[in-house]
């Protein structure tokens, strides 16, 4: 029984439980949301290290995952391995394997072993990798595909990206709609290029009810991925874009019918003043679907740093509304990220998840919010420290530069947090509060 | 004559012209808004160096402050030039001095030689030093204070920032609205903790056309500061700022009249949610003059990467219409940024402002972003790297892991960047685009 299935029949699994207390929201309030196909809490039984189970959707926390996997030219299993170890202890909320060099059974089964929390795959590189390995990637029978599925089903992965709305006819509206950066999802290139070579349709929406049926079994949460998401700013909100999120929404919708939790991935290279827009299309057309988003990213020319980049465009976004945040590295457009960049991007995006829980009105982000400002306030550095998003850097930061006072070397005697106060309270001449 | 009364008798002054050449706007357009009063281009003609003018305002780019400047704790002049220089060279569009430690005005003096863009001060930190040096800072006199203005204008300093809305009856708003952390404006905090223990009003305020004169006698713009500016997201948008918002809306008109340069300083600590109410709000009550705003920084808890946290921010206010973002560094809260500190703070938010131009409907920052996709399609590197905000650090993460094919080394074989479109143009199968 899939937790959407448990939740329909009024049962409150120890999933359910379990992200209601981390959310401080009530078990029921999750169970509605799940059986409503507003929350997905991503967990197929099989995965066996998946200890921290997180819910995904409207009312909770917004959640930040973080992508690792090998490359055709990198393929170092125990880096990838540190990577996911790094992604977790920063805060990631569930990571996804992306590996498309070297063994990528053995490789998942590494990852699993240390994920504490779910993981996502994106089958279709397996199935094309073995097509390539074969002959060359249009060789992919569909058979193949839904064999990877189920393979991944066995293993334990909790939720799979699948580009069930790279259709043909949506095809042709790309075709009919100019763009400046074509088709940049890798999946979905690799869909559509298959798709085209061969003149089929994309075998996981031409049989969705086989695919339905693997999720079901293992309960995977389908992650219906945006195959056509822009590339660009040029190429933003675009009809592509939107004839791929009606399709979308329609499976959606099957998929809740046959009992299989499904999420919603978004874009992408949107501008800033084009993200309410999207999250709020996403919303209606998939009957309040989780989003799941990649950045936003709301420039296109910050390489090197799209992680700053794309925490300014994903925090607006989980403030309207968005569920879950696919972090952006330094090293995003420019090759494969080391752990350090793993590291920089979960943090970018921890804090623009923890900024648009304070926008949604969080209650606990706001709590530990004004306790951090009165630590602030009491000049308590310990008291700050712990309450900080990164206390290790915040420390190491403090300490690098300390100051002769109770304050921090920026401002020292000069320090206003207390200086107002203590003129009011008659003591401002001699008794200075830091000096 | 200042810029704003030559614009007013319709003269376009060699600064406009340069502003409006560097914005992509006419003359006529940056004339119209210094005449309104909507557009400052802050400049001495004392400041000799300052080559690079900049219009802050409405219907121009977005622009970045940096704060430079000793501390009690740290007095390093020549680690301060460097900033200066590191700053301007990452793009910040002006610079502050803000020190507190050394000899004030010896320190002003070599960063106003490097300084091609225009630099601003906080005069009281200087009045309040002598005082502090001679017996304590309540012995300050107004005189004194005057006089130090007056120098900063002989010097060449572009920019004041004055706290002339810390006034006795916003002051008492302050103390019936309780906050969770004070005052936080170090500049409005002396101003306060001067005016409490004195029972003195504010004499930036009482002898308001005194600091017009001054201001028009060396074209200084005013920035009109928020001392009781929000510390923490539990005082965010309250009774203090708004009153004190108030008051300087009003003496913008007054600055207007007397032909001097104004705009006005912002917070700070926001949410999200909040962000826009501010920007507005401070447009309406201000007769749309210039807005410059700390961040803002939508959470409190990013202690060490408040650089990430106020990017977003700004990036939000920046589109809602802010005009100026006073950048953050990873120091902030925690002591007096290093040179490294201050090249990621300008990072941060040049891709802040960058975001909030293109969000603005920017002609030329969304040319530069459509560019740099065409070149991304093309895997033309050389073109990405041209067009990248940072070229040095793209370069070097695109080298630090390079790819066996033409792609990076993320997706390699796999990328999707033109595999439909090659497949389109029938030579997909054995010619694939970059393997």
């Amino acid at each position: 029984m899939t937790q959407l299935e448990a939740a329909r029949k009024g049962k409150i699994t120890e999933e359910m439980a379990y992200v209601a207390e981390k959310e401080g929201v009530s078990p029921e309030f999750v169970r509605e949301g799940v059986a409503a196909g507003r929350i997905v809490i991503p967990r197929n039984p099989n995965h066996k290290t998946l200890t921290d189970f997180k819910g995904i959707g409207e009312g909770l926390s917004v959640k930040v995952n973080a992508n690792l996997g090998t490359s055709y030219d990198y393929v170092d299993v125990e880096e990838e391995v540190e990577k996911a170890r790094v992604a977790i202890q920063y805060g990631a909320d569930t990571v996804m394997d992306l590996s498309t060099g070297g063994d990528l059974k053995a490789i998942r089964k590494r990852i699993l072993e240390v994920a504490t929390v779910p993981l996502g795959t994106v089958p279709i590189y397996e199935a094309e990798f073995r097509a390539a390995r074969r002959k060359n990637f249009f060789d992919m029978s569909a058979d193949e595909l839904f064999q990877v599925i189920e393979e991944h089903g066995k293993e334990g992965v909790d939720y799979i990206t699948v580009h069930v709305g790279v259709t043909l006819k949506n095809l042709e509206v790309y075709r009919n709609s100019p763009r400046t950066t074509g088709i940049v999802s890798r999946g979905g290139g690799l869909m559509a290029a298959w798709m085209l070579h061969r003149g089929e349709e994309n075998p996981l929406y031409a049989r969705f009810d086989d695919l339905l049926d693997i999720a079901r079994t293992y309960d995977m949460t389908l992650s219906l991925g945006d195959g056509l998401r822009p590339g660009s700013l040029a190429d933003s909100t675009d009809r592509a874009q939107i004839a791929e999120l009606l399709t979308i929404g329609e499976l959606v919708e099957r998929a809740r019918r046959a009992g299989v939790q499904a999420m919603v991935e978004g874009p992408g290279h949107i501008p800033l003043n084009e993200v309410a827009a999207n999250v709020q299309i996403q919303k209606k057309l998939t009957g309040h679907a989780p989003f799941y988003i990649l950045g936003m990213l709301p420039v296109d020319t910050a390489a090197g740093f799209d992680h700053i980049a794309g925490a300014i465009g994903g925090a607006l976004a989980g403030w309207w509304g968005a569920d879950m945040l696919c972090y952006l590295t330094p090293a995003e457009h420019l090759g494969l990220p080391t752990p350090e960049h793993v590291k920089q991007g979960v943090i970018a995006f921890k804090i623009a998840a923890h900024a648009a829980d304070v926008a949604r009105g969080n209650k606990r982000a706001l709590e530990r919010n004004r306790r951090m400002s009165e630590a602030r306030y009491r000049l308590d550095w310990e008291g700050q420290f712990a309450l900080a998003l990164f206390p290790e850097e915040a420390r190491r930061l403090k300490e690098e530069r300390g100051s002769k006072t109770k304050a921090c070397s920026m401002c020292g005697p000069f320090c206003p947090m207390n200086l107002v106060e203590a003129v009011l309270k008659g003591k401002g001449r001699m008794e200075l509060p830091v000096a």
